[in-house]
């Protein structure tokens, strides 16, 4: 197992650092007003790759981080990816002879705001997490139907609103929809009543592709991974999702974390799949460990009051990897492109405790939760705060994935207002 | 009701012609391996808007056409639009002074590549055809269930794959998927044998949204429209829908035809949608006439042979208008954008001859069609060449969408292949 590399960067050599040397997450930044710049996360601080570009600092093409988001660098692919992953290594290491020339290029992290940090081309969110899928399909068809009959052979995914992918601190309102609950004679247009938070994780995609890719081949189109909280309205969800899938239920928002985490910094976390309850096509099998060991948590906070966490889970509960999901994705040909992202599914795991939705948590709202103020949830109140944060545990370091906020405000008196 | 608007240039005066001054639909071209410019379909010529700008002969934005294709012009949004349409209408007009400057400016339609007129930035799929909708829902799960119980309160739909929308001509590889068919014990990868089309229609939304929107501002959003195929293979969606929708079996490729025909040239064909069967909430109600009347068709032709017509329609068939689509599908405040493309599902009329798919022409392969070819056909054959035509028919003229092509070419042997 790697341990801590030391950086001149004091603050990145702190063990409870989500940012040590070994990390190096990309981000997108600004200060109030500003044009965005792409950012390295280290320690306490954000290397500012713009400013060094255009002073003439880095060897890559042109203009790559011109735009203040990662699109650009992630289109010259993985051989670019690791020679500046090992540059900026070299650079921040302790005793690296670059420390008076790069200094002058790191902002304090607290001074400035975090935007989208890559393009989003096309959201796909899947349902890949063996507990929730059992959980959710127990509650909405009955244990007997629970997982669908294909749901052991295929990731199972749909696509998402790309346009409705935000960053980490965005309030999200609540959303009108079209609902019926099951003792209404006719819909009504409203204000969602169950509106729920999904841990997952987003991977994002850094190669095109025009034809179906092997498991392998998608393992290395990935160029990181996200926190992801794929906000749901359950009720406009189960009314409307017969027989074509989730549509407005999932459209009001998906927010992320702000650092992409890279794949290359996660590698010592690889691990398998779980053990398969039915063989998978060849297609779909695993040439190696591709998913991650990253612990999960997700915290709910009241308008004003400390937060209670709901739930903690691991990333390596998910059945299926996002390079299994990513190979699955391509079979039909479906072009893939760079910013394409990926959510896994929600990861809970096998024990009340480790549910990553409120649907689960409060058995559709049949066992409301206790928080520890004393009140109750059954789904998202106005005003709660929803954080998830994630980080994989090494010997002495931690590669860690910030948070992924966001705050719920009330939905607005008329749709149209 | 319009007249024939008499053109200087003299093939837009042909009765039969799909472009006539009245029409002007934009398009991108290209001569080959040249850069792509913006076109306005004039009779069998085509009017070189981005070389018209380049020469400075344009009052609009500069390089609203330097990319050549029309996203920038749409999201200068509906005044502008309004303004280049009456510009363009003088300056084509039969005396206009401005002749002899523009002459120049056309280049013959049959000379160029037609390419995709506009980026698309996220693909929706309706399912709003009350007819196709009855006859796949009672293949699928019985005529006592056909309808879903929402159907007639939303208009249903699922989000796509911008990243396989191709223009008209391109050649359609049949894709290979997961399949299980009810008579398999257990799923396998292969080819799809069960490749078909659907005709629909496809509305570009012109002007980006940030919340809901009414079915009045939605109409307002919409810029034009282009004929559709939504290449399907039945057999990867029988066995993937289940319970998120369909995914990779709508992955492969959706054609559209090259040229956008403004919802402005399709004003004298507005028509309402059929009678409710029950009454829609008022966020769904039409303030009037939003669907439009425009006569369509498709041909199958086996490779090397003459083309059958396989079906004939209308688009106000649908049950749900493109407007009534765009405003459900921002009731949860899901953010749209210029170059949005939906999909308005396929469109089948009350008989047999005029349903949009093979899956209902052939009852799921229950019934093959005889072609005028004599061969029969179940679902797509390789070399299969689907055309769909079509045009709002006036007093003395059509405002004609020109065709939307593909042909299927055989799978390649290994899905890597």
């Amino acid at each position: 197992m790697t341990k801590l590399l030391r950086s001149w960067v004091e603050s990145a050599n702190a063990p409870q650092t989500d940012f040590p040397l070994n990390n190096l997450p990309y981000g997108a930044f600004r200060f109030a007003g500003g044009p965005l710049h792409c950012g390295v996360a280290i320690g306490e601080m954000i290397l500012d790759v713009t400013r060094l570009e255009a002073d003439g600092k880095l060897s890559l093409p042109a203009g790559t981080f011109a735009s203040g988001i990662w699109n650009d660098f992630m289109d010259l692919g993985p051989k670019a990816w690791a020679d500046f992953r090992t540059f900026l290594t070299e650079a921040l290491a302790e005793g690296s002879p670059r420390q008076a020339e790069f200094e002058p290029y790191l902002v304090e992290s607290g001074k400035v705001c975090m935007e989208m940090p890559f393009r989003v081309s096309e959201y796909t969110d899947f349902y890949a997490g063996r507990h929730h899928a059992f959980n959710v399909g127990t509650m909405f068809r009955g244990p007997e139907n629970a997982l669908p009959p294909n749901w052991l052979h295929i990731p199972i995914g749909y696509n998402g609103r790309a346009s409705s992918v935000v960053i980490s601190g965005t309030d999200i309102r609540r959303p009108w929809g079209q609902l019926k609950g099951p003792d209404m004679e006719a819909p009504i247009f409203a204000p969602s009543r169950r509106f729920d938070l999904e841990l997952e994780m987003g991977a994002i995609v850094g190669r095109s592709s025009s034809g179906p890719v092997s498991v392998q081949q998608a393992d290395d189109m990935i160029f990181g991974y996200v926190l992801l909280n794929d906000w749901s309205a359950r009720d406009i969800q189960a009314w409307e999702y017969q027989p074509l899938g989730p549509f407005q239920a999932k459209a009001t928002a998906t927010s992320i974390s702000p650092w992409i985490v890279t794949q290359a910094a996660l590698g010592p976390f690889r691990t398998s799949t779980p053990a398969r309850e039915k063989e998978l096509l060849p297609y779909l099998r695993e040439p190696g460990p591709m998913l991650y060991d990253i612990d999960l948590e997700v915290g709910l906070a009241p308008e004003g009051k400390p937060e209670t966490i709901l739930s903690r889970t691991n990333y390596n509960e998910m059945y299926y990897s996002a390079a299994q999901q990513l190979a699955h994705h391509t079979t039909s040909g479906c072009p893939m492109r760079v910013g394409d992202l990926l959510g896994s599914g929600t990861i809970s795991g096998p024990e009340k405790a480790n549910r990553g939705s409120l649907l689960e948590l409060s058995w559709g709202g049949k066992e409301p939760l206790t928080l520890d103020t004393g009140e109750t949830r059954s789904f998202l109140e106005d005003g709660d705060t929803l954080t998830l944060r994630g980080a994989a545990i090494g010997d002495g370091y931690r590669i860690g994935f910030g948070s992924c906020s966001g705050k719920i405000l009330a939905a607005t008196e008329t749709p149209y207002g």
